[in-house]
């Protein structure tokens, strides 16, 4: 696996129990699954050289986040080693442009959209859509970080310097959402594929803070669609391990709701960190099993309600105390800490907690991410 | 943790959510726990010094076995490194003489037993039971090993030869019992303690091979008394971590069953498999939680029945299309591989598999468990 956050730090567990002997790729000695994996050699994910001597030491290479440049996975790719997912795959999640260009072709909905390279171009969809839209880089973007709501072409005057034709932004329209799903699936390279329910993701500054599954009072019918969404984009992209498909829900002029797709990812996600008490087979398991073409696990929910609060960092750099309480105050919290250095606003755990009551469950898993970031002290 | 067998190695998932650094002192790099460990230093847990240098990098010691002689415990004990469980409770689950002692000190249900050091106390017990009696070595044995039903004194001709008023042999009424029983408990050095569900345990040739839990049918006295039972010896005895109090059912002269003891271990046992996949808080969570005095976690069975199969090695040295075939054909086993080497009889993994119908669970654990050590081809 290249990468050696958190995504990684939560396999080493299911890999162990399959059997698997997992290596990571890691940046640094100190990274999240660093300091929990047996086999974790240094070297970044930009050098070509490093990842192809690690992955000569592979059978199969897969990813914990989706930044390895084209032309290393070329060279990975070269030496036999097979990559899931595959970059013809990959290629859609590290491109937002690329993504919708694709999809589009599908008939998968999307919001309105358009690229652009000057400000004419940003100019005519502003025009078009007739408000504020949503301007993004591309590539590298995460939580948040190359999106910018623009109500004029000014507002993003830096990126349009450097945008080019082979290199545009990505203009979208601003969706007045009902609320954010995400859709979960598994595909295997025999082409087996398995979902898990849809959930509702909450997000805070543009960061998950807390997941519902399923999503509470999701319609059968908008449910079914937005399943056979999730899997029909695995399988026209050719994804093989866990894809996550973020959604907006958004209200029909019929009064039936329905979705457009949101963003892409190929890996374990932050909307499935759930499945790791909630479902029969977690997310991180499954990937495993996918990416080794093993069978895969079901993807049943194990309880009616699972709610999940990620635990974000904050004032508090000395977690003991508060860890304790939590765990005292409430017995059957599932607590994942990430053995990350605490700073403000970063993801260093999450609470999962299943059950009958959602309300109570959601209460429970919020007040002790709340707890342990510090925002509250009862 | 002392020890890098199959029980070290299914802490280290555990280890990593709860965000704690877990080092296991191997006896060799090919160990089950060390192949997967991120910190597996080599060294024998009977050698004073290297255990001693171990535990000097360590906040708190634990175990993976029972087989830490007293004078290494005590060495380590000096350095002011807490151990879990303490020596002075370790003592009884080394030394199943001191243990009879102490359990009818306390009036907990035993065999009927006594001590021998020669032909003529072994013949007196025979004469006392009138029948066939187990005779033990009080320390060092497992799954069988150390354990002879006997008829006459010369059945253990060769053990006498060695025994002595400092060593004794054991005996014990072979118990004539409905069935096997255990009760898994926890308990921290600040004295909270949880129990699990009573659990049946099945032994095959004097190795479990499948627990079914909770025990089915049992009488909801017996469940209470066998956990207060439990209780009260891992409170007696300052038992630390996980205790497994290993039972016989036995029928009463009234009609109502009871039980008595047969064994101790204290540390995640084979009768707990089952909780890591059918329990909120898994074993190995459980003892981390434990021995280093946090906050103990919610016991309960996540669904009515949980049934585990051992996966003990058979014929088949290369278990990968076994392994394929048992996951194809039930999404819904949890397996649990080791990362051992086959041999005929050693224990390489288990199966769980949790829901509503016992006989069913049962029979598919129970086929892949088979199916795994190439006792069936279907």
């Amino acid at each position: 696996m290249i990468g050696s956050g958190q995504l990684a730090r939560m396999s080493v567990g299911p890999a162990a129990e399959l059997g698997i002997t997992l290596s990571v790729l890691a940046t640094d000695p100190d990274d999240s699954a660093a300091l929990v994996a047996a086999h974790a050699p240094v070297g970044h994910h930009t050098d070509l050289d490093r990842v192809v001597q690690f992955a000569r030491h592979c059978d199969v290479i897969t990813f914990d986040h989706e930044h390895v440049p084209a032309d290393v996975l070329a060279a990975v790719a070269e030496l036999g080693v097979p990559i899931h997912p595959d970059p013809s795959a990959l290629q859609f999640a590290q491109d937002k442009l690329a993504m919708r260009i694709r999809l589009t072709e599908l008939g998968i909905p999307c919001p309105r959209w358009a690229s652009a390279t000057n400000a004419q171009e940003v100019t005519a969809f502003l025009d078009r859509i007739g408000g504020p839209v949503v301007a993004k880089t591309p590539r590298g973007g995460y939580d948040g970080k190359g999106v910018r709501v623009i109500r004029a072409a000014d507002d993003i005057a830096d990126w349009l310097t450097r945008a080019s034709e082979a290199d545009p932004l990505l203009l979208e329209e601003l969706v007045d959402f009902v609320r954010e799903l995400a859709v979960l699936v598994a595909r295997s390279p025999s082409g087996q594929a398995a979902a898990w329910p849809v959930v509702e993701t909450v997000q805070t500054d543009s960061i998950c803070t807390e997941v519902l599954a399923p999503a509470p009072g999701l319609s059968p019918d908008l449910a079914a669609a937005a399943t056979e969404a999730g899997l029909r984009i695995a399988g026209e992209l050719g994804v093989t391990g866990v894809l996550a498909v973020e959604m907006f829900e958004i209200a029909g002029p019929d009064g039936r709701n329905g979705f457009v797709v949101n963003e892409l990812a190929m890996r374990p996600h932050n909307s499935g960190h759930w499945t790791m008490d909630g479902s029969v087979t977690g997310q991180f398991e499954q990937h495993l099993r996918a990416v080794l073409d093993l069978p895969l696990g079901a993807p049943d929910a194990r309880e009616p309600w699972t709610a999940m609060a990620n635990v974000l960092g904050g004032d508090l750099t000395e977690l003991y105390s508060t860890y304790r309480h939590i765990m005292a105050r409430d017995p059957h919290l599932k607590i994942h800490l990430y053995g990350k250095s605490v700073r403000p606003g970063r993801k260093i755990g999450h609470i999962n907690v299943s059950g009958s009551d959602l309300d109570d469950l959601r209460e429970r898993a919020r007040h002790a991410a709340d707890y342990l970031r510090g925002v509250i002290d009862e």
